[in-house]
């Protein structure tokens, strides 16, 4: 079942494929109309999921991500507008003629199939769909149970805008095998699914790691530092700092741990004091404490976890040395950021720092496709390989090669 | 001690990492010039491989592919300098300002440690380890027991050549351990090796993609298939199948299956009959051996596995829609060619195809980095992530972004 509906989809994507952007764009900018039209019809699907929830005893947390809104069924609308404004990358291409006439063109073409597991936001399926559709790639959405009704609602709009656009609507599918096995399923279909996307916490993204033999686009673990060395602008840190950390503790931009250089510590923990009292839970080192005169006693596993709340580790560091030598044992590679007025320490910690963003004077929070200026991204790639850093559009492609001759041979 | 080996080469690796372009090139000419002057070291060390492999009763094609010989060792040479003139993509960056004032720079960065687990050619250690230096990487060699001697004589010599430039020798290592476990201990060492790079036959690949965690860079494997459409131009048909087959057999750029029209089977067929008689074996489907009137009948594996051997698959279909179910059936992502006069055929045959390189009206043989234009590669990738066709310098580094602001917030 699972498989047939990865093979139909694999078909279904070939259409998708060549799909001029001018048809491309009129499925999203029908979305987002059909989305308004309908939001009655998907509220009262989402009150359903809501209910069941609550009745299953889902924490308010959880309920809150579940849960639509007649704003945030318009956010969903904007979204499928912004996707349809973006560049399309298909077919984008760079040639070259070699000395034997060749023509060598390099052409950017999708991947193929994407499989989106997911936990609760009704709106990762409307992200999930629009950015794969512009992509011109297939898509195998894999929810979670709890948002079933809702999602087979928005799975349902956009397979109609498919289809009213010529476009077989297997194209877009939403998973029918919600079972905890189906995901490890998923994840050993090579050949029928490219690439594999877990959108969620360190949990599912860990899972879908461990058991996938496709490849996996490995998003969203963020344990980011920010160091702040000696000669640091002591005056721009305390804004940065409380920045970082608490705008949106819950998202994987946010800081967990600040790192002090000893030569400034002192004054700057007496600046940050009043911010952070009563409003942040502090795990420090000791030297941290003894200084601040209140928090936590910082234990291992802190410096190694994603807090995703308003708690910040602390540690003072020797200098330098020490806090690269801590960032390369914690970091995961998300973004790492350094507060200096000197030029060498910003060079090496830029150079050193083995993250897909080191920012230098600046909010760890920046690491985004939005404010990097690339428009709507399925997430923040923490490995190396494919993309790093926000993913969007262009990481959803992969290139052919088109060798065209008159009968070379070599 | 493997463990030992991969954290000193990663530790060096960070020195090598943002070496300027002159060191790196200094390094290469060095070992170029090395290479000539110490070649009878190099003959000697050879000779007892080549003998101790004589003794096992290793075939005449793996001593040859284990020999040195003079002409060999200033291929070597001249492969260092070849590499020492590409140009280096570290540190080639494009940067632009947000409206905030934020400078976000992409940087080209070395993805970090490379581990090339490889067979008897020894020529394989020079090349690999030129593409990691020239790209800022360490990289481990995981060569054969077969060419031991061969391989510790070469890598000392590429030490010397790094220590003389002022850099720690582990950068570039032989692995000590040649035991059969340690490929898979290699390929489980996340947060040490960057990139597995197994260079060899389909065994060594499959067993290299199968038990490893570390992202693999999978080359090689080439079921590569021509279709001749009832379109195309028999004169021209004849020297580009002969020179796809057989201009060098071995290699996975060669051709495995023809797939003829069945409108222009019958003569072409005619045509090829004296070109492949006494040369080339060929397996053909019933319809082929009933216009020939000879060769093998093909059986089921015949179509999924590489020769590397004057053997060719041929096969009559009924036009463009089972040729490109055949290929889809078949294929193994390499290359896959057409041959025909019409623009609508090539065109759906380009965009239909799901390999790194479709070739139209050309030779299969020329998926290559030096025929594209590249200079020297490691392999021709067959996935789709990260690198597809051929690997030279750019797809052995990743990018990161280095953030620059003046204390901006969001």
């Amino acid at each position: 079942m699972l498989r047939q509906q990865a093979e139909s989809c694999k078909r279904a994507a070939r259409q998708l494929a060549w799909l001029a952007t001018a048809g491309k764009d009129r499925i999203l900018l029908h979305l987002a109309a059909q989305l308004r039209q309908r939001s009655e019809e998907l509220l009262s699907a989402n009150a359903r999921d809501c209910e069941a929830g609550r009745q299953a005893g889902l924490s308010e947390a959880l309920l809150d991500r579940l849960r639509l809104t007649p704003e945030r069924i318009e956010g969903m609308a904007l979204g499928a507008e912004q996707v349809a404004r973006l560049t399309d990358p298909v077919g984008r291409e760079v040639a070259w003629t070699r000395p034997n006439g060749l023509l060598i063109r390099k052409v950017r073409v999708p991947l193929g199939v994407l499989c989106i597991v997911y936990e609760a936001r009704p709106n990762v399926t409307v992200e999930s769909a629009c950015l794969a559709i512009k992509s011109g790639n297939g898509c195998l959405l894999r929810g979670s149970r709890s948002a079933l009704n809702s999602n087979q609602v928005l799975v349902k709009i956009i397979q109609e805008c498919l289809m009213a656009e010529g476009l077989p609507a297997e194209a877009i599918a939403g998973v029918a095998d919600l079972s905890h096995e189906s995901i490890t399923t998923l994840a050993r279909m090579n050949g029928l699914i490219d690439l594999m996307i877990p959108r969620g916490g360190a949990e599912l993204i860990k899972r879908v790691v461990e058991t996938s033999t496709v490849p996996v686009l490995e998003t969203g673990v963020g344990i980011c530092h920010l160091y702040v060395h000696s000669s640091a602008d002591l005056e721009m840190a305390v804004p940065v700092i409380i920045n970082s950390k608490c705008s949106r503790p819950a998202v994987c931009n946010s800081l967990e741990t600040l790192l002090l250089d000893e030569l400034i510590a002192v004054e700057l923990l007496q600046r940050l004091d009043p911010e952070l009292r009563d409003k942040v839970v502090v795990r420090g080192c000791e030297r941290t404490l003894a200084l601040l005169g209140w928090g936590q006693a910082a234990v291992a596993e802190n410096w190694d976890s994603e807090s995703m709340d308003m708690i910040l580790n602390i540690r003072v560091v020797t200098g330098l040395d020490q806090a690269l030598e801590h960032i390369q044992a914690h970091s995961s590679g998300h973004t790492e950021a350094i507060l200096t007025r000197e030029l060498e320490p910003a060079r090496r910690f830029q150079r050193e720092v083995d993250a897909c963003t080191v920012t230098v004077n600046a909010s760890t929070r920046f690491t985004d496709g939005g404010e990097f200026g690339f428009g709507a991204e399925i997430g923040i790639s923490t490995q190396k390989m494919h993309a790093r850093g926000p993913v969007g559009l262009d990481e959803l492609t992969t290139y052919k090669y088109w060798v065209e001759g008159q009968g070379q041979i070599r």
